[in-house]
């Protein structure tokens, strides 16, 4: 096997703590001796755990004396919530580091690679970068931006519409469809919704994940009025993670007070013409140690989104139907530009498919 | 090679017809000797040329006898513009056929087969069947129902908009897209849009291909009230195909015979609510000889097509690009149903990539 192959092993592994490492990366790592035997593999499963190079070197034990180490993010050279990996790999006695990606942190970037070279250590790093640095898409922005990686979900005909004009939207997408949005929740750290959304579903939006180990979001809520209803199943869910609505100034601190007695927390923030600004938004919930958010809807919402410039990637479900007419709700509400050439342009789509729904991937350019 | 190895050959022989045969299908030929050796191939070139099996006889001449002929469509029985085939493989000393797909004619399925089986020849009957079958859609309805197979057209940015709310839509897609709707309007005997897209673009709507043997496809124009302007480039062109205007009832008939004196043809036609009856139309325009039509839009004609339910075929070209507000032209115009059960069902979507852009094809279910 060579390199790519070893790094594919780490890759995997690596994917398998989706969901439980932010605000830490998933990081993936494997120990492979002279004779192309892999001796030790790790990853990291959960912040506060032991890092993924580490967890490989102990599996390793004395096998990793001359051995190689394949570790899908550059080795971190500096104490944080553990020692730096970089002076467990010395003292294991790696001889050679095969590295994905480097560090997305342009301050501590190639150093771990750096000192390990300076200690006499061999270091190839690139290998299978792209898909190491799409792996960690949301770490590798909000460490930089400290403002979370913003996905836009939703699900429409082909002739694009989240729902018809009575607002019913049961079932736009199917059962697998369905599922994989599941999958999602569980992966991002929050999820947002209008209080157009909420009124008109009453949802739960937590992590209904086939195999048990569903990881709810926080769950965020615009509601620019504070209209939601004391009722709403969203502020009396039994869940881990905490629901924040978000109000704009206007609102009374009565008003405030009630809806935070439910046990909810509420976060007050600039409107413009009934909408919360999304910008200011994405900075605080930044602040509060969110790192990846998936925008569900509505519309007004995903449209707001879209013009503030806050997604980064999109994820757009169309159900083998058309509806036909220009009743129903579109995909964006609100204004759109003048010209064709200052529509928003993405880049890298790509095609899955979930049963006979089409889920289109693309990134904001 | 085996059976579907000489049919695929045959298949793309068809193929070269593509554009010239309607009102008759396309279809190809391979004769294939004992050893396995092709010695004659043929295909149906145009409407009024000798028929595919014909023309691989032809070529083959004496080493037809005791070979196997591939015909992507079964061998007609009858005597049309040509003399049966089923004789001319008799003739030929033919021992064997293998045929893709059966006649779509209910009246006549299965005749050329069974002639030729009571004849002592070997048939092998379904080889590449839908690979054949598709490559005759359009004849296969229209062979039944006398009515055209209708394709709806669109290029709309990923959240569902034609064109901005200025009327911009140069350019929704790219021209690798613009490119292939260009061999499309070969392929199909008319096109059809609106008179807004006239008022709007001034289109010429004619075949620019690469090749320049593109064949112009009959231009038909719906204008409720015949509104189109003397000077619109449609009724000035050079071309070998007519324009065909279609107007309602009551337009009267001085305006209808100023619009004839450009040389262009005037259809009246049953309308409801300024809007022309599609249905009924299209059992016209079957009349006419029309097989096949490409609507092009706009999104009041699109949803119109699509509420009446004469779509077979769409063709969904996605841009990289979206708007993000809905006040420019949805895909479809009009009343949606009021429930998502009641949308209309698409079956077998197949993702095409053309440049950047993504095209969407699917048929009516």
């Amino acid at each position: 096997m060579d390199d790519v192959g070893y790094m594919t092993i780490a890759l995997e592994l690596a994917a398998l703590g989706r969901g439980h490492t932010s605000p830490n990366p998933m990081v993936g790592a494997v120990v492979v001796d002279p004779n192309g035997r892999v001796v030790g593999k790790g990853f990291h499963e959960a912040v506060g755990k032991p890092h993924a190079e580490v967890m490989a070197l102990q599996e390793a034990g004395a096998m990793a004396n001359g051995a190689t180490l394949y570790v899908t993010l550059e080795p971190c050279n500096h104490y944080g919530r553990t020692p730096p990996c970089t002076e467990a790999i010395l003292t294991a006695g790696i001889t050679r580091v095969v590295v994905a990606a480097s560090d997305p942190n342009p301050d501590v970037a190639g150093g771990g690679s750096a000192y390990l070279e300076n200690n006499g250590i061999g270091v190839t790093v690139g290998v299978c970068a792209p898909e190491a640095r799409k792996l960690n898409e949301a770490f590798n922005k909000y460490i930089v931006t400290k403002t979370p990686f913003v996905v836009v979900k939703c699900a429409a005909t082909l002739d694009g519409r989240i729902a018809t004009r009575s607002g019913d939207s049961k079932w736009v997408s199917g059962e697998a469809s369905r599922r994989f949005v599941h999958t999602l929740r569980h992966e991002l750290d929050a999820i947002m919704v209008g209080i157009g959304t909420v009124v008109a579903d009453d949802p739960s939006l937590t992590a209904r994940m086939d195999a048990g180990d569903g990881k709810d979001p926080v769950r965020i809520i615009l509601d620019t009025h504070l209209s939601i209803s004391a009722e709403a199943t969203l502020l009396h869910l039994d869940s881990t993670a905490e629901t924040v609505v978000v109000c704009g100034f206007s609102v009374s601190d009565d008003k405030i007070a009630r809806i935070r007695k439910e046990g909810v927390r509420v976060v007050t923030m600039e409107s413009e013409k009934g909408l919360i600004l999304l910008r200011p938004l994405m900075a605080r919930l930044g602040k509060m140690g969110i790192t990846s958010i998936l925008i569900e809807g509505g519309s007004r919402i995903i449209g707001s989104a879209f013009r503030e410039q806050i997604v980064d990637k999109l994820l757009f479900f169309f159900a083998p139907r058309i509806l036909g007419g220009n009743d129903g709700t579109p995909i964006c509400n609100g204004p759109g530009p003048e010209l064709m050439k200052d529509a928003i342009r993405l880049r890298d789509l790509r095609v899955h498919r979930f049963g006979n729904d089409l889920m289109i991937e693309g990134y904001v350019d």
